[in-house]
């Protein structure tokens, strides 16, 4: 019986292509390419063709996988953003909010990645299915894991009890994401640094009566 | 002597169609269709060709004033914007706040004209000189009025001496602008006052010593 093309082979050699180790690779190259190409010329001016083409796949085996350009290259920047944009936990959350924020910033947000968030976003703007699944593969989870950080920081009486975690998410989050798409300078290390202090000064824990 | 297209003559009758009145005529209606098509199929489905079939010119005409379809629509939301956005000044810079954001959100951010300024917006991520109209255009001399109304703020001792203004201003229109772009409810106008409450809280001005 021959393997499964989604299974791996136990028969197979070492090193030996299967079906499955050729569909990885593949879509390792168009990922790859994608992103290449975005970097190189704009996200505008990148081509489905122009994507398989550098890929060395057909167009048919791209929309095999994504209905849409704007769909591989939000799985790319989700790839980008993924290992790099978890939430740590040190205990101080405003050093915390710092790397998160600052990895937020270097991986997505500026650099030569910057212009393709930025055009996935322009994207979402004019696609429904591409909008829906920036929420809910990037954004929403991303979300969610910032607000369990700070509800933990405010359980331990690191922010104030009544703190509004909407609201402080919007005004952590809604300054970068406001300079990136409207052409302003991104902010650095440093200011990030201030903006959490200001944003975290809102809701600071007032001390213990006596 | 025949009156020069672009001077109104003193000798045409009441009424009667200069070339003047015609071209001013023509502007309005491509801005009109440009707007009532982008309301009816989105910002993304809107051709040149659809504007001048509307607005009943040519698309040289509308060439001649215009590069872009965007640089129609930015024309369009500016004029839409521009009577309602001006900065009040009552002396009560919460109150004044209030009353330019909502009115930023009701005519530009929410409701119809929603889709346009994001579809302008994400046209701007492609398009260089679009982002460079966008921003001499509509931002900055908005961005400049905000920081006029609230230096005055400062020195009228309504917020802190050392208030970063840069900073109050992305934490202020940050929010609105990401809540638009990333697909989240806009707020409300209620919700627009807590967020201005929490914000100037951050710049309040520390009472007087004794």
């Amino acid at each position: 019986m021959l393997p499964s093309p989604s299974e791996p082979s136990e028969l197979s050699q070492p090193g030996q292509p299967t079906p499955q180790r050729r569909s990885e690779k593949s879509h390792r190259a168009i990922l790859d390419a994608a992103m290449e190409l975005c970097v190189e010329h704009g996200y505008g001016k990148v081509t489905v063709e122009a994507i398989a083409s550098r890929a060395g796949v057909s167009k048919k085996t791209i929309y095999r996988w994504w209905p849409t350009k704007g769909a591989v290259l939000l799985e790319a920047v989700i790839e980008l953003a993924g290992t790099t944009t978890g939430f740590p936990d040190t205990g101080d959350i405003a050093e915390d909010l710092h790397t998160q924020m600052t990895a937020v910033l270097d991986n997505v947000m500026t650099g030569p990645h910057a212009t393709v968030y930025a055009g996935i976003i322009a994207e979402t703007q004019h696609d429904a299915t591409l909008a829906d699944a920036l929420r809910t593969q990037l954004l929403d989870p991303r979300i969610a894991a910032a607000r369990a950080r700070l509800l933990q920081a405010r359980e331990h009486g690191h922010l104030a009890p009544g703190t509004d975690l909407t609201m402080l998410v919007d005004l952590l989050y809604g300054p970068l994401y406001y300079r990136l798409l409207l052409h302003l300078a991104p902010y650095s290390h440093a200011r990030v640094r201030t903006h959490i202090d200001h944003v975290l000064r809102i809701f600071a824990p007032t001390p213990a009566s006596p």
